[in-house]
């Protein structure tokens, strides 16, 4: 019988994910989406159905629920039936959802690691602070739980496994270069919810380099990268999920993240960020009231969702990845460029958003075809990139290489 | 028998006002502070009574009080026995605490133009909107209503009239230009009550040329003016109280205000503004909390009466006023320069304090010894100059004149 789908969450990656679960549902079951605002559910369903994007006939219903609440959740997954949920909400969501899924015996699948709402900026070891304090219990219970199957993590890390695997015997340094080359035509906006976006970069930058972790301030270390398609951007290291897991799992002596920032946006950050206005503590109006600042600063800025529309110009996403192979040194660049307006045009979602739900809906018919339903907690450089690089080409993701002047298709 | 005086109020130019009426106590009698805040008034008559600043011993009572309310300002008034009320307050109590002085026949001072809280910048003719539709009602009574007696409006205000009495046959323009040389040492800050501050400049600028309302944008007309002390300083043409005033009663074709500004207050201003965090407007948080960006923005900067301690250097402001006399043309600048430092020391608020409150008192001492008793309401272009400024120079903010070369004390 095919595995009915849950998909948690109603935002921009939430939109790309119920699409995308709709073109592939020839391998899954029923759909159903749930989030804290029904409203925004049923507008993603609505949209779906508009677009025609269902391969096969489905059903797909929307549904309100806190996701906080592991209880409700659990009663959710068995009345819809689901045995994937795909976790696409709030980063404060993680743990309860996977709860969820562990007691029902669900598949869990989520795109960014845990958060704490109270804190800025977890201290590494990331995943180990939540996450892997679990592995033991999902393998108990036998149930896949597949962590950070976004772009950056997710697709990285596949890419980090592939030259592990395949171009290299051994492997020095790895640099996951994020950048958004696209426009969203307005005088600021974050690409995806403020609050979690302002949070990367409020607390101290940690990579791991020479085998241990490494603490920078935030924009202290930017470089120029000369990428495929996008050409010369400054990037700046940013602490980010994929570098804890890939070097703990894959043993690379070096893994950074880079992500690329204008002048414009480190401006706004600064400002900000210097004035107290990105904090996540409260504090009091003359009058009184108890505010969050940073849910104030979320408040003002534009929805991420309603940027689509606008959004023109292109991502390049990869790692870049240096080592020996044969005795020689090697340098290889695997990356994806993806187009912000084709994205749109496709799902109704910016490419930020299509490159961090597709590759979530890949990872979903994998575990539904059984290739990576390996019922432990897996992050992806622990699961075969083949077929889930191949996959992500056929439904919008493709992965090239670049070697020296030699640029090709995976 | 001596006047007893209320004060209203206590941040930074309370905190001066205090100070100077205990320094000149001999005209007054009692002296009593009010605001919201009790504790604020009573580390006010602390901080005088420690300075030993009286000149001759006093009564000096702290009180507390909601100065929006008429009627309880109003028993203060006869409580306290004050015939001179001093309004330090928020800009927003202008009407509310000069209904209370008309109706008890205390004399009314101000420095600052009445603002409605739901508005930004009031559109000219600003003095019209308000306090002018209260003449008749005030000379009815036969209660001395003194409007603006800071130092811009203020001082200004009264140069212009020594400008127009004494230096003119006729003026073809007046630009008054304040300039901020001082440093407060903090990342970010503003030197008065921040949501006033910036409410000064989120609306149209407002100018007096050619005898009509000119309207430009915030920071689109900006000038580099070369003035005594500071030097080269950048200012930018602002809406200020006193272009309205000025312009009508002295019949000047052309009033223009300019406010210094450095390129990073400028930088976070223009950040803040543009992403709605200066809105007096509410916002609703994604929690569904009701809040006024703006007030936000209050409570994470630094308190500006926190700044004074640190403070160094100096300020300028002055009127440049060109016209012809005895058939020549002349243009003469008339200013003050204050020290932020010396003005801490004398009275524990920086400079820009010191400069709006010393001319409140300086009024209040006219007032008190009759020379300004005018028993009508008046902006101070509509008073005898001499006394003042004569008056000022002997407490604490000396007049000079700078005409080509010749630079000298009034």
């Amino acid at each position: 019988m095919k595995k009915n789908v849950l998909i948690i969450g109603a935002g921009g990656v939430a939109q790309v994910v119920a699409h995308k679960c709709a073109q592939n549902n020839d391998v899954f079951g029923d759909l159903h989406i749930a989030s804290r605002t029904l409203a925004k559910c049923q507008s993603i369903v609505d949209s779906v159905r508009e677009k025609k994007a269902f391969k096969t006939e489905s059903l797909f219903e929307a549904h309100q629920i806190d996701a906080m609440d592991v209880t409700a959740t659990k009663a959710l997954i068995e009345k819809t039936g689901a045995k994937i949920v795909i976790n696409v909400g709030s980063a404060f969501l993680n743990m309860s959802v996977m709860s969820a899924c562990i007691e029902t015996g669900a598949a869990y699948i989520d795109t960014a690691i845990h958060e704490d709402p109270d804190k800025i900026c977890e201290t590494p070891p990331w995943y180990a602070n939540y996450e892997w304090k679990r592995r033991e219990e999902a393998e108990k219970a036998g149930v896949t739980v597949i962590l950070g199957a976004g772009f950056d993590p997710g697709v990285v890390n596949a890419y980090a496994k592939l030259a592990y695997d395949d171009y290299f015997d051994s492997i020095s340094s790895i640099d996951i270069i994020d950048i958004n080359a696209g426009s969203h035509g307005r005088w600021f906006a974050t690409n995806f919810d403020p609050e979690i976006n302002f949070r990367e970069f409020t607390g101290r930058v940690w990579s791991w380099q020479d085998n241990k972790w490494t603490e920078n301030k935030m924009f202290e270390i930017g470089k120029e990268w000369d990428l495929p398609v996008v050409g010369k951007q400054k990037a700046y290291m940013t602490g980010h999920d994929e570098v804890h897991s890939i070097s703990q799992i894959l043993k690379v002596p070096n893994v950074r993240f880079w992500m690329g920032f204008g002048d414009h946006y480190i401006n706004v950050f600064t400002v900000l960020n210097n004035l107290g206005l990105l904090s996540e503590k409260p504090v009091k109006t003359a009058e009184g009231l108890e505010v969050v600042p940073l849910k104030v600063v979320k408040a003002v800025l534009p929805d991420p969702g309603s940027l689509a529309p606008d959004y023109t110009g292109k991502t390049c996403i990869g790692d870049l990845v240096k080592g020996v192979k044969d005795g020689k040194e090697r340098e290889v660049f695997i990356y994806n460029v993806a187009d912000h307006k084709q994205a749109y045009e496709e799902v109704g979602s910016q490419g930020i958003s299509y490159t961090a739900g597709v590759p979530a809906v890949a990872a979903a018919m994998l575990v539904a075809t059984g290739e990576w339903d390996v019922k432990k907690m897996a992050n992806i450089e622990e699961l075969p990139p083949r077929p889930f690089l191949d996959l992500l080409g056929r439904i919008g993701l493709p992965t090239r290489i670049r070697e020296g002047d030699n640029d090709h298709a995976l």
